[in-house]
């Protein structure tokens, strides 16, 4: 089965056997965002993919974009130009197959719920951190979508007043707890301790990312930790709330973002102690076990289920 | 059938049809808060009921508490004594037949789902604002309850170092949107502009309650409106963060503080259509249709449903 995770920046496309073991990958970096490159490079490289795994009947994708209800149309996608696209029968008439579309992270968490993270779990979330925040939910172990784009979880205030978020209000967990975040506050904690690994990275003309962010944090750096700390904080914060309206069995924490693991992790279970209600408080919080791949293995899930 | 709606001040009781038409009402001011004094006045009442309604095989409680998964004991509870209390089987021994329980704020959201502001929605929300605010959600036409406690939609943190909520945490939507934030904030308001009805009333030595703000405001005071108009913004943003969360058909306002009505629900409208992603700024917030029976209602009808 073939299933394709499209990011903001990147596209990964795998083909996958049922116990969801990977046995072909191929990583593309998008050319260009018009929107005839963007849906050109996706028929290109699932075809290259296809050349791999002939039998494929269907295949899945998933992409960071609001979905109507019946899951065909993109109706709002902020990193790529896909908003209006018929993307299902598009790609399907292109691609000379059944094609099954969905929102990325909701991919994501159904990879984990399947044999990850989540598994065994009824009632599960799922939060992307990555250029944003996306975010799915997992009702009586379904997949839930509401009116058709549920689950976007990066997209609840928690700062009222709060920096410009790109969804166009302001404050939203995405905006405190992203990947652009920890650059961000990377940036600005290298300025106030010139004299920390992440001070000196600055100095030297390095770009603060936040991989960099990250991987000084990994060696140590107390500067970098703070910054992803301060990060794991907030959005402890945001997921308190969360506990206290889903009351789920398990938060899924996956993503780039979440490459700074348990640094983000410890003080964001710390923060959703201190601030849920009292049978909320031990909602568990961990990182996906799928990584990076979620994403793809759970659209390739969703082209073999489909029917 | 029977059906209690219990809050922080009071209790209601009413016998109610199957068509939800309300023969009879008993209103009752707790008269102390040990749990002895609680638990009694509620077999005072509903013995009281049930000589009108003999032939009731169950009764049904709405109490403002976190319930465990099988809704038998309260878990949590912030204006009641009952953390703890086994609520269905002491009160079912006691009135000596079966009795059914649940969060007050699930109980409205059945009401308004089966014949009121809900009615036909397969998702929904519902926010009771009183002196805290509860939360409902009602997902693919059941209520939802995650492990248990789901629901509690006035715990999402909208600003992170915002005022103490009741519930531990700081800046939770019930510090900016609920009851008594119309009496604090109208307190400042009567301070800050003399020449107000507001002002003139505190001038006076009247209480500023909510219930003033609101009487104020309907008069056209300008201060009072403001004081409305702000807190109505505020849930504004927190609404759209649970638009964007659930993306639901509609999301349902009750509650005594309610009582503002388009004073408090249009300045929440336009927040909410400000804030929310594409797909989501159009949800429908409109006001309870029961008013402040839904609650007991829903208990009514969760009774007649017993089995």
């Amino acid at each position: 089965m073939v299933g394709i995770d499209a990011g903001g920046t990147k596209l990964l496309v795998g083909v996958a056997d049922e116990g969801l073991a990977v046995h072909h990958r191929l990583h593309r970096v998008w050319r260009g965002f018009e929107r005839q490159e963007v849906l050109d490079l996706f028929v290109e490289v699932v075809e290259e993919a296809l050349a791999e795994a002939p039998e494929a009947a269907a295949v899945g994708f998933g992409i960071p974009s609001l979905m109507d209800a019946d899951r065909a149309v993109s109706l709002e996608c902020v990193h790529l130009p896909l908003a209006g696209v018929p993307f299902r029968d598009l790609m399907s008439e292109r691609l000379d197959r059944p094609v099954v579309v969905d929102n990325d992270a909701n991919c994501a968490l159904l990879a984990e719920s399947r044999a990850g993270a989540a598994k065994g779990a009824a009632d599960a979330l799922m939060l992307t951190l990555g250029t944003g925040i996306g975010g799915a939910i997992l009702a009586r172990g379904e997949l839930y979508r509401g009116r058709g784009s549920a689950g976007e979880l990066g997209h609840m205030v928690v700062e009222l007043d709060g920096e410009p978020c790109h969804c166009g209000s302001r404050g939203c967990l995405e905006t405190v707890a992203s990947g652009p975040v920890f650059a961000r506050e990377g940036g600005r904690a290298a300025g106030e301790q010139p004299e920390s690994a992440l001070g000196q990275a600055k100095a030297a003309g390095r770009e603060i990312t936040g991989a960099l962010v990250t991987e000084l944090a990994g060696e140590g750096d107390a500067a970098a930790v703070g910054v992803i700390t301060e990060a794991g904080r907030k959005l402890g914060a945001g997921l308190a709330g969360l506990a206290n309206v889903f009351s789920p069995e398990v938060i899924v924490i996956g993503g780039g973002a979440s490459a700074a693991g348990e640094l983000l992790l410890r003080p964001a279970r710390e923060e959703l102690a201190r601030r849920a209600l009292g049978p909320n408080r031990d909602v568990r919080v961990i990182a996906a076990h799928f990584g990076d791949e979620a994403g793809m293995l759970g659209a390739a899930v969703m082209a073999l289920e489909h029917r």
